[in-house]
């Protein structure tokens, strides 16, 4: 399982080429919350996403043959943008599998970075990237499903923790669990008194119902507005990190999410994407008991979006 | 002329009302700046702009007899919402004079916070607006010309003094003159060793005019997409300070400030009115002679803009 020393060890490595983001107080969402509210931006992270920070770590761990034979993944969203990202930084070759039903804007954030990229469908993508990366001698670059990925994600929590104040909650949200497990880690093994909670989709609550199982249970695959929370069963390594470190899930309506983004938008000044403001949902739905003294940190996870997408957003009243 | 001393009793003054808002770095617009970019958020403030800090500042010095009276102004926008916020928080009377031509959102938003408002045409408003003080023994609170409300505005300069980031440049979107003023004031007599520029439409450059000619000039009124940067003569007390302090003016179009509005929305997650994204659109249309390694901070001045106004982006390109 991670420590915290190995997401020491993670920031030291990724230091070069991630940013410390700014993590600020919001207090014109406080009445939509009920509890102080503070924002940790992994949306102005390089790449627009806190991804990077894990795809960062795995990569510079990769040996000298490693990284010349090059990497894979499969991911149409902010994973395959900050593998993309990071190997043209380092000089690497990567390829990136992409489902055909990805949108445009994404596809082509991808390509701006320069990776290589195959088109498959949703349900081949996983078989389509291990192919290719024993056909090509390529190392795969998980998603969520590795301590190197999840120690980088965990950089997050340290940024948190050296802000110095004192939450009562901090909410990450979560997909394949990748996210929380590393900040979660960091926090808790830091000595913070607060407590943590994962946020997921009504719709795929995986990590609900996998802590009720007491293991990780797989989901049927549900359409969610929250496309970066799609995940329908939790990785077994951060399951086990999850159990430890984690106070709790709440679970948020799409319908949520989206009054969320639009209040983030709107009353924050703040652009998110959609399942990044599902944080803020679950406090406006008042899933979270808080008092108005509360001080919460939400970890705003990505901002990748296109200017079309804010359409949805038109008719949202809250 | 106001002094950082004015000023520092202002910000006791005001502390309680106001937020010290965020200064952070936007690193993913250095591309389109070609430098450094931080920005000190005053669209996170309350009312989402610097203006309560003016006004709050004026309305607390008022006598007890002039509180107890009451207040009025005339301002659509950003000075409105404040004199109406200031006022009901405080427990005085307010009356907002507001053009018939005002957008609906911003005459929602002034109301909301239960100042009485008045409607008359735009070239009537200033008379309005002393007709009804004289009848009624209402305080004027002014938008700009008054040093309680320019030492008001100070205070962000005061909070970007706090930060001691060695900045070469601060660029500072002027309209009457008192954010400059107060900002510039605070930075300078703080011993601030970089420049401070004041950024105006290009269809109502009336500091540039104006500091050409060393004194106030009119200009003819023009549209502009900066709704909130539209006056067309500087206030004598501003162009005083001003004259003393900015080390110079620069014009943005139109056009460009739109492009820079979507830029920091898309790349920057930060939602700007147009107005406050003037600062970034002299950056991005080469305005300043700026080196990659020079730390910038963009004053943005506010954030009041309805969902309907996103549309004007829809089309731009950058």
């Amino acid at each position: 399982m991670i420590t915290l020393n190995i997401i020491y060890q993670a920031r030291e490595r990724v230091k070069p080429y991630i940013v410390k983001t700014p993590l600020i107080r919001l207090q014109n969402l406080d009445e939509y919350a009920g509890c102080k509210v503070y924002a940790k931006l992994e949306n102005m992270q390089n790449t627009k996403a806190f991804k990077l920070r894990g795809a960062m770590n795995k990569i510079l761990s990769l040996d000298e043959t490693e990284k010349e034979a090059g990497i894979i993944c499969s991911s149409s969203g902010n994973h395959g943008q900050a593998v993309s990202y990071a190997a043209k930084l380092l000089g690497i070759k990567a390829t990136i599998v992409i489902p055909e039903t990805a949108p445009k804007f994404k596809v082509e954030a991808i390509r701006q970075h320069g990776a290589a990229t195959e088109f498959c469908t949703v349900d081949d993508r996983f078989i389509v990237t291990e192919r290719l990366a024993e056909e090509n001698g390529y190392t795969i670059v998980p998603p969520f499903e590795d301590d190197l990925v999840m120690a980088g994600q965990g950089t997050a929590g340290l940024e948190i923790m050296e802000e110095e104040i004192p939450f009562d909650h901090v909410l990450v949200p979560a997909s394949g669990g990748g996210l929380i497990g590393g900040v979660s880690t960091a926090l808790k093994e830091s000595g913070f008194e607060g407590k943590v909670h994962g946020v997921e989709p009504d719709k795929l609550p995986r990590y609900t119902k996998s802590l009720e199982a007491g293991e990780p249970v797989q989901l049927e695959s549900k359409k969610t507005i929250a496309d970066a929370l799609v995940v329908n069963r939790p990785g077994d390594l951060n399951f086990e990190v999850v159990q430890k470190h984690v106070d709790g899930f709440l679970t948020v309506s799409d319908e949520t999410m989206l009054k969320a983004q639009k209040i983030m938008l709107m009353e924050g000044k703040i652009l998110a994407e959609v399942s990044s403001s599902i944080g803020l949902g679950a406090l406006i739905d008042g899933k979270l008991d808080v008092d108005k003294d509360d001080e919460v940190c939400l970890v705003v996870s990505g901002g990748n979006l296109g200017f079309e997408q804010l359409e949805l957003l038109e008719e949202i009243e809250y």
